[in-house]
């Protein structure tokens, strides 16, 4: 679906697709020539704006009260949730290089590396055309904790707090090992004329990383049966549904471009002069507590807090009660 | 290269070819008609035999003190190493389904589906043939400490002692996931005419299951350099240097059977009456350490050792100093 820029669908909803008027420059080399980016911002009308930013596969439909299952976070996100859009108005947007309205990669083409640097330069624009001086917060998990840093290093002034969710300033090489992999199979599945398949399969590797082991003892404690001959696993057929479901939805450059960005993201922590507040899950086998909490002693305004979930680095999708308590401190009125 | 059966190298080795006198019939179903196992026997001439069995990649050849790299526990068996070669004989095999010797799937071919406990059937017969009543011990890590296991169940009476190394009473979930995607690439490989490309990348995965995220943050913490105009990562290649020199030396099949096999392998420990050593690696990520200690608890006769180790399962191939002073009691006299 295209939609026009800046078209207002309801009182409380806007969405449009915002065309950079100029050249984007991209940190690693190469440039994108007036590159588009999808928007969407819900809430309340003219209270603050928080600035959602999920993992690799979130979108700018951040949460839809008419249409729950839509928003990527709709379990956290939304009037009388744990981030409460009945006080705050909120941005998201189809990351540069994703599978969205934004400008990402052609089926079979060549696209450059891209930036957490260079999502946070096209973000700016965005908010400039948006006319959104400052934005009261940004709360990043994943990739858009790592987005989010890279706007805090670059852009203080347009931001009031950051929350940083499970993303450090660099990613941790056994996280960068998982990942290579998963690119790997999807460029063997292109190779071999077999995109989707070798999606699938990147995706199901994902999602084992994405959970803890507890959570998986808890769920697939199970026999394997046998299926056209052959065993089966509860746990497999669990991640192959998952990842069967995700490419029918996402396209296989994007994938590999917004993994890729993942692991060349590097940010100095040290030059992020934003109060910050640094959740980080101890079960989570991607971004390890470790270097949360490395992360949380070089950012210069930061506090830390830790949680345990079973759920692991998904816990920002799925831990709504303990997220609700430390969002309060992001309604506090800001001059705009 | 084939090896007529007991045919005596030197005076401290032999190693040859058992054919099994009858049909094996297997604990999943099916069975194997006069299955051949691969075997290699060194050490100290009329000392106590210790069964030493590996991971899925292990083979008959345990050490060679002529050629220590032919070995693949060569870091800890040997003369004066931490298993003591010069106090007792070693024996090895290669796994049924596997790429040895013994009986596994040929190319293409299909092979019934593997249990722990088939390779103990298969193992208590070539204890039979080659004579030896009684085993010193079995020191089984990772798929080796599995069928410690199944041994220790069935045929108590034919073992002294078990050592039982990164491995448990069955595989966690978890690491049925990781195996899970590892057999669906190797497939995916098979079925696009890819085998060989199939089996690196599934070994690269394994890879970065075996070893733990501190050993690879303090290795690989190096930014990416560009090859050929993409971005490779240093554990990127780390991983696929391993992967290719596995799969020029292993089967696709024999790896899908064997991976396999640690999956569907479940034994009833509180059945194994046999005093047992426990070992644990607490940074092992695929057996963790709280199955171990459940593993102990239900073990009736068990002492639970845990180590910490960078190499996480891959530890009990590197950590000789710990493990020597552990198999220090090993070498006690028993009757034969």
């Amino acid at each position: 679906m295209s939609l026009a820029s800046q078209e207002f669908l309801s009182s409380d909803v806007a969405e449009g697709v915002f065309q950079l008027p100029g050249r984007l420059a991209l940190h690693h080399g190469g440039s994108l020539e007036q590159p588009s980016l999808g928007w969407r911002i819900a809430g309340q009308p003219d209270a603050p704006v928080i600035l959602a930013l999920g993992g690799i596969s979130a979108h700018r439909c951040v949460f839809d009260a008419a249409q729950p299952r839509m928003g990527w976070w709709h379990e956290v996100v939304g009037p009388g949730l744990a981030l409460d859009t009945n006080r705050v108005r909120v941005l998201g947007i189809d990351y540069l290089g994703g599978s969205g309205e934004s400008t990402g990669p052609a089926a079979g083409g060549v696209f450059p590396s891209l930036s957490s640097y260079d999502q946070a330069d096209a973000l700016v624009q965005l908010l400039e055309h948006l006319n959104i001086q400052r934005l009261q917060a940004i709360v990043g998990a994943s990739y858009g904790a790592m987005v989010a840093l890279a706007i805090g290093e670059r852009y203080a002034a347009r931001v009031g707090q950051l929350v940083v969710i499970s993303g450090a300033d660099r990613a941790h090489p056994m996280a960068t090992a998982w990942r290579s992999v998963q690119r790997h199979i999807v460029r063997f599945g292109m190779a071999s004329g077999r995109a989707t398949e070798g999606l699938e399969l990147a995706r199901a590797l994902a999602m084992a990383t994405y959970r803890s082991p507890d959570e998986f003892a808890a769920r697939f404690d199970q026999p394997a049966r046998q299926v056209e001959g052959r065993f089966v696993f509860a746990v497999e057929e669990y991640l192959f549904a998952r990842g069967r479901d995700y490419a029918s939805r996402y396209r296989a450059e994007s994938f590999l471009c917004l993994s890729e960005s993942i692991d060349l993201h590097a940010v100095d922590a040290t030059r992020v002069a934003i109060p910050s507040i640094v959740i980080a899950i101890r079960e989570d086998q991607l971004v390890p507590i470790a270097d949360m909490r490395a992360l949380a002693v070089r950012l210069p305004r930061a506090r830390l807090i830790e949680l345990s979930s079973p759920h692991g680095h998904d816990a920002f999708l799925k831990e709504a009660a303990a997220l609700q308590s430390i969002f309060q401190s992001l309604y506090g009125v800001i001059e705009r």
